[in-house]
């Protein structure tokens, strides 16, 4: 087997332009190696808590974890060929022969493999994606806070619509990202570990237990994992299936808070900005220059991360007690958890550091405001009982932006309109943000409440 | 608009080949007005339950709404070109000019849409492809709980592995789908409706409402909706794609079953084949001519819905309020629903109708025996202290082959062999089913008391 | 089997929505039938060119070929549940009994359906998607010659970058079109028949022909068709493949034409909007009510074509002498080519009625003038080897946006700028559109040479 | 920028199991520097080459290029955070001051990255992509002369249909293959460079040169590439994508040959089986030990690139005049030329080594004979006129396995059988490989000379 001499050699960005020593540490190999070695310590101690092995077996193959590493294991499996025995072999060297035996005992590979992959999922999930989904949704949720009540013209169709407020905007996706990592949380404990040998009939262990459903229990229960209800060779792929379409619908929310963000960046627009290094504070009236690369970068690795979510529905089907033709796939597995990480990371510091340009939020509801007010007034003469109500303020607005009034003037020096709307109250003529601070707020506290931090 | 004169005229093999009147009647447009009638006429009752209305108009618009046909409704949307616009005009020249007000009062388009598509989508989920998965679920443990015992050659990479009984692998099927059953059923009530307005801050409800959050949830609550936590002109799209994954996912574990079958009614392995109709029941001389084309079939569909799943995944994003880019791809979403409904469908006709070819299963499990039984008896070698109990196993093996003779025969004469395993019992020697039957038992139990019928 | 009762009824929107008789015409189940009914009056035709049927053969076959309806081969498929031998059974019905012989022979079905299909497929992507195809491309070079010379400031990152023309930016998305539109054109005609038999080893023929490879020839020449160089039962996929490839990227140019122009309609930005119906013309003055739905519309549409593609990839595999798996898939296929040129005809219509705001474009571009000249001068400056360019363009547009003058008059009163910039002409300090105007006129002349209408 | 220590702590698989120093050659972050440093090379040659900067700049220009370290330009980006303007830095700092100017002239960063990019994918699908796939389809040419006359049952939905030649399948795979590195050779070169600056208008080039669009065709030249016909700041992504697509078929050929293959090594079939090291070579009395992991692996490897066609996709869009969505995505494309190279490599060194069973072929095919027999009878029947010939073919199967006797002695001892078939010859009524090995060696001889070696 050959390696990279330097990241300079990798072929995945993940190993160099992205590489993250925080993910590295749940996902990598050596992550992976160290939950296979944790399994094969639990079914040691599974044994010892049934008197099936003698308590010094325990403490030798404790021992024993402390010291193997990854590259003597590869080096064993570049002799024999084989991943799995390549890791027993490195274990049984630094054991008594009284205890040998008792490592990997029963099992079939994926016993080890299936089990050691529910913890690493399950941890990797948990401790890595899930928490910097929830410091993403905490710097939204400030954001947020901060900007309840600053006005903004809401967008559908990329045109003004009716006022909102930025806080809002925000909330909205803190809430709708929130659900997501609340899946992720929900979904991770789902995952299954299994100890019903090579076709899930429990074979081997049969033989020399009369109870391996009991065993196979107390095993994964050391793991703080339960078996699954039911398996072949390998444990259902449907809780890490269902985990992973958690993981990308977070992505999607993710992706689209930079969409919108990128698309506030832009220079006729400019309501917000991507912050820049200290040096370059005082550039702010040079906006074109700054770039949304983060938010760019994120909608970016959406692209990458959905369609990897196609490559786990394809490894869904095994054929009988299983084939391998889910194992290379599976290898690639580890890239979506650390795609999110790196999404929700870049993210989260795009969004804290975002710069908010009040004044041009303001400009652009300003701007709104003549033709958007047109619906205010229909609404209201229609309430009225104006028998065209549509065409009445469609003319009036017209005739604001020729002459450059304000439509309110106009409407009062229409006899007309000043008839109907005499006793309207000029704020049911105005567009507002409805109750968008409120209703900013009330989701900020709610989602706020749901975490003890 | 022009319209497909005759289903030979149609594009889509869902309007022909595929057509079945069942899922038109939840998935059709047809349908989904019936669903946006709906929340219209429930629109006015909570605008009566308040005093906002008589209560005529209700009574009104319930009539109105028992005659709207869905040709109406496109000759008008001809007309005027919106959509949801024609369908309030229908709806309004039924009714007396007082009601005309309170038919889509304070409603944008997509408060109306997005709350019918939850009615849609809940009901097309539950009461149909949850029903149908659910009456998989019972023809698969029907013939699991038949096959229980029926010995049969586990098989891994294709190979024989160990035996296990068909029962079991039935079962083990069925545990997977009925956990995505599951899911289907769970995920479906999450969908969520939405009364907050064309930017997701109730502009227009807000005006003359003083607290149009509790409106919404009481128009909702007459439809057994919540209103989503948050949102813009749109739902969160989240619920909708959670939905799909845990349908896509049903359809994943059904393409597993079909294709296990099919390559269990392959020439040589024989064991299963697709039934036939009444007057061919005695052609099981020509098992060559049953091609399993209902196994096929499911496993095609698969290759359509798995794809439709990145479909919903990329509307996930809509910049700002919403933007439009996931209209024409939703209208495109009843048709995941409705391949599982018919992989479904044709999976249950076909598990329901297995032949199950005991002769075959027993013919290969005992072809199997030979070389598998080298497995136990280097277990059993090992088990004794054998030093090279592998190697040993293997020319015991071979030679049982080569000469012809049973290896147990062969252990008996070798003289290092039978002084090592002179106290093995000989069922330790033979390969068995473990725990398949009374696993597969209790998988079947633990199901069935999960549904009362 | 059922039908639809009516469009209404239909489960996909190309049926229903979408539905257009001209798709319909190349596409439906009846056009396939007609491909089917053309290549068994090819077999017969070629039977007869080599003597190995009477004449008489030939003009029974075609004239029952005019008579056979899809109707009445459904019905027979539903007596006998066997497409391909209910379309025989049709055929044989309205000739002579000397004749009936001669249909389908040597044949399996495969042999008709693959090579019907290659006529299918052929004749909608040259006659269907390449025409509107190339309509478009047209439609966009009369646009892009008609603002050729409209100054309009590009964008990189959604930041005012520098001017180029409005034409250039048509002109590049009609040139990238028009490569798609000749890749699928090229495509279309590397479509293949067969004539091989049911394993793809001319099994029947050779019994009864000495060159059955040579009468697989002549036949498929009178279809205007090539044999694949080798197959199975069925024809290699990958050219079909690699058509429907060509056509997904067309329809992803057309999904980036989409998204650049609802992008210019948005409210700030203001450069295009899509034309409105007759009785709107006046409406000028409320742009914000012209939401891009065709725009928006092309690009849902991107996100359906797209992942059906994967679809088509699955179903390349197909196990030994083949499988069924592409069957059912295979029948969803028309859909993209469908989608395709709904999407062309669609934008087409939206391209040609585009408004262009040249106002708006002028007005965006000097506004930018500011901030982006500010690069014009930094380079001069670094031409003429200031020490710290950047800075002092930057430190100069600072100040000109701060006080509001023309960055060309700060210049002119810097002692230092003006010290380094004398001898630079005006033009060199002015952010011009480069050769834009040339460059679209020169793409323009090049790909309207193309084409001989 | 963090990078893994080691391979341990990588998160790609393509780093640690699959890393391959050929694969890194062309396709790391090095090779993509090296690229990008040879077209600043080409762009200062280019300028000299016109007289625009002095021959002196051109030898100092290709020393530092010589000198250039990934390493330092890695430190260098950390220091100034841009990638480009890094890599011109240290390429700066080792010219002399009058050269310093020349370096980067007029280019803006995509002129270098896209044009870079076109030489190095350029690179990757014909130096190794093509000359992988060439290997493979010359082993399967090897494997199929070898097994030209072989034998085998032909398989239609799993079932056995009539016989060919395993040389046949071969050939037939080798030619469907063979079309695919065809198409990935003629693709390759029409990835395209560009140097018209930042908006595709040539702005800056065109204020020192009269002639931009001809100083781009020199400078390409130069690199054996030509200008795209028209782009924005970056290059028209189309040709990348079909390049890709036609690589990712050719992985689609892969997995099927794989499946195929790997299923012929099931053990009720047993027709082939991968090779195995030397010390194991007796143990093909044990061939259920012998699972097709590569197969396996090939087939899984396909699932992982399949879907990372769907990002190339995704990224064919990218507004105005570019955003940077494409960014990060792009930086994962070496994955796909990696894995099409793995899977060759390794599909390669299995089908070399594949182990045939002939043995095996001849006894299923053996197996067969009886049931398919039928249809020779059959079609026989029928060709004499028998009113019901299936039928009568059926009974006499079902009797002949029934008693155990061979078809023929039935068909003879039959009064009616023997009447209709007595003067039909006797091999008309025997299944035989029709012209299968013709067929292979023709289309072997075919592919053999289209390559010069």
């Amino acid at each position: 087997m050959d390696f990279p001499p330097s990241a300079a050699d990798c072929i995945s960005p993940l190993d160099y332009r992205f590489w993250d020593p925080e993910i590295a540490k749940h996902l990598s190999p050596r992550a992976f190696l160290r939950r296979q070695i944790q399994t094969e310590v639990a079914l040691v101690r599974a044994q010892a808590a049934r008197g099936l092995c003698p308590d010094k077996a325990v403490s030798e193959v404790t021992a024993a974890a402390g010291q193997i590493t990854w590259e003597e294991v590869m080096i064993e499996e570049d002799r024999i060929s084989h991943d799995i025995q390549a890791r027993v072999n490195c274990l049984r060297a630094k054991v008594s022969d009284e205890t040998k035996p008792f490592i990997h005992r029963f099992a079939t590979s994926y016993d080890i493999i299936d089990t050691a992959n529910a913890l690493l999922y399950r941890e990797a999930a948990q401790d890595l994606v899930y928490q910097r989904l929830v410091v993403l949704v905490h710097t939204l949720l400030d954001v947020a806070e901060r900007e309840a009540a600053t006005a903004q013209i809401g967008r559908t169709h990329g045109q003004h619509a009716l006022p909102i407020t930025f806080g809002l905007a925000l909330a909205v996706h803190a809430s709708r990202l929130n659900e997501c990592a609340l899946n992720v949380f929900e979904n991770a404990p789902k995952l299954r570990g299994k100890f019903s040998g090579a076709v899930g009939a429990y074979n081997a262990a049969s033989k020399q237990l009369e109870d391996p459903e009991a065993f196979e229990k107390e095993f994964l229960a050391l793991l703080h994992l339960k078996p699954a209800e039911a398996g072949t060779q390998i444990a259902p792929p449907e809780p890490l299936t269902t985990l992973v379409s958690s993981i990308v619908e977070a992505c999607g929310v993710m992706a689209n808070i930079a969409d919108d963000m990128r698309h506030l960046c832009r220079s006729e627009i400019g309501e917000v900005s991507e912050s820049f290094a200290k040096n370059q504070v005082g550039s702010s009236a040079m906006p074109h220059k700054r770039n949304p690369i983060t938010f760019e970068n994120v909608k970016s690795l959406w692209y990458v991360v959905k369609e990897r979510h196609g490559t786990v529905l394809s490894t869904m089907i095994s054929e009988h007690q299983r084939d391998l033709t889910n194992s290379a796939a599976g290898r690639f597995l580890p890239e979506i958890f650390a795609i999110a990480a790196i999404m929700a990371k870049r993210l989260n510091k795009a969004m804290a550091g975002l710069v908010v340009h009040r004044e041009a939020m303001a400009r652009n509801l300003d701007t709104a405001r003549t033709s958007i007010a047109a619906e205010s007034v229909y609404t209201a003469l229609a309430a009225k009982g104006h028998p065209n109500a549509h065409e009445k303020a469609r003319q009036l607005a017209v005739k604001s932006r020729e002459i450059g009034q304000p439509l309110m003037n106009l409407i009062l020096e229409d006899e007309e309109a000043s008839k109907y709307l005499a006793d309207t109250p000029i704020e049911q003529l105005t567009p507002t943000p409805g109750i968008a601070e409120h209703k900013a707020r009330s989701i900020i506290a709610v989602l706020r409440n749901r975490y003890v931090w």
